[in-house]
């Protein structure tokens, strides 16, 4: 498991959900599964923001690229109604990929309900990777600053 | 609302679902907008069993066609491991449109669970109407036989 | 099918749903059973716009009733990051029952995605149908006014 | 990232899943988010098989837990209808938590879809950890053998 800032200051965009009936489960909480739709809403909303979700003549707001990896972890309980604060960054670029970072938190209480993260490949039509290209990697590391992690060149 | 025929010898095919956590809500029950898929299951699996979902070199088994009308009424509840039969025919076929009839019966209990429709109309690439194709409506009258309503030509 | 009114002057009360990436298929626009979570926030909107969310104790914002029927009529696609603004009345109260009516749009366009109902039955814990409140009832009267359908007593 | 051993002997409990096109997304591809409902189905499955869904009196088959964390890696794409083999071992216990580890397989091609992790951490009815009881232990390690990592006493 990756280590996922605890300093809000390191994400520097954040969006917003409420949790709906559709989200939850019978245990009463949310369901685990839904926080996949949270950390993509983030994910959306941070491109879109930095006008990034056109990217390359994209095909409606859908950048290519294939989500590669995606990992959770769970600290307090959402419930139905809930307005949860999704923090968001882009905490690494390689050469062919990137990882966002998120921390979910309860607006009216402040507790942690999640963090993690969501790692994409930059893809051709082919489905092949190729690298990252220079005007998005551009953008976001104006946006990020001396906080996203690049490999050594 | 249609009248959805409570006689289960009017339905030539069945399928079943196991509920799953993600498709309850907080209440304890099933969502009732996982019935959606529930019914999507019968459609899909009613049209497979009749080798059509490939009919006419459909894309992944997608026939092309857009659904226009859903209902569904909801009888008693489901519950998170309940496994549900779903009983599924085509009731009406019209120029450019057919309808799935679905009742879903808890099968341990036998309780109907719910009951409803989906109506689809048959679509060219432009997304216009056109005429169900004949050899379409040759195998479902077939398979329905007179149960099957159809305009008067 | 019951007649959901055009004019959305009838329609006292709107929201505003993005559509998620989740809620998409692979046929390219929103997965027809993902309007029943649409609808659903809309129910929910209303009722705490009007302060009812919490009606009677209400645990976690969910009064005690029992969703009994369900119809969607699909006028237009929607698709990924499309904005719809879901149009919300209560337009009749039975004995027991109360139902809500949708007109949902897309926001840039004014083209209507689709209508549709939800019919509640006020039930007490033992899942029987109860009169709906008076308190609740006049509510409703008050906001919805003489667009509202109730029984001759 | 945990490693997922890719040798399928390792794995002593195998279920299926065919894919709904609710599960897909507007890419054309199982949304990410789904497989956390198909890692569940292959979580619940597991316990069953070894009448483990009923430990303790579990209210509707729901053993008393909370899921802590939630890891996929993504393979390769899988498409509607695609039937989806899930490898399900629980691969560690702890001394208050266990964890699954899942493999999944087009059944068709025997292509490897995705692979992950569930920890689920054992609560008390105040939702603080507490041991994982001895006679769940002892199922899960007879039929693990020498599988199964514990940590040390």
């Amino acid at each position: 498991m990756k280590e996922f800032s605890d300093d809000l200051v390191d994400y520097g965009f954040s969006t917003e959900v409420r949790v709906r009936l559709s989200e939850t489960d019978a245990v009463g909480i949310v369901f685990f599964g839904s926080f996949a739709s949270y950390f993509d809403v983030g994910r959306m909303d941070y491109l879109a923001n930095l006008g990034l979700n056109r990217f390359g003549g994209a095909v409606r707001d859908l950048i290519p690229g294939a989500i590669v990896a995606h990992e959770t972890r769970f600290k307090s309980p959402a419930r139905y109604n809930d307005v949860l604060t999704i923090f968001v960054r882009i905490a690494e670029i390689g050469t062919t990929s990137y990882t966002f970072h998120f921390k979910m938190l309860n607006k009216a209480s402040s507790a942690v309900v999640a963090d993690g993260s969501l790692t994409i490949v930059w893809m051709n039509l082919e489905q092949e990777p190729i690298p990252v290209p220079v005007a998005f990697r551009e953008v976001i590391r104006q946006f990020e600053g001396r906080r996203l992690r690049e490999p050594r060149q």
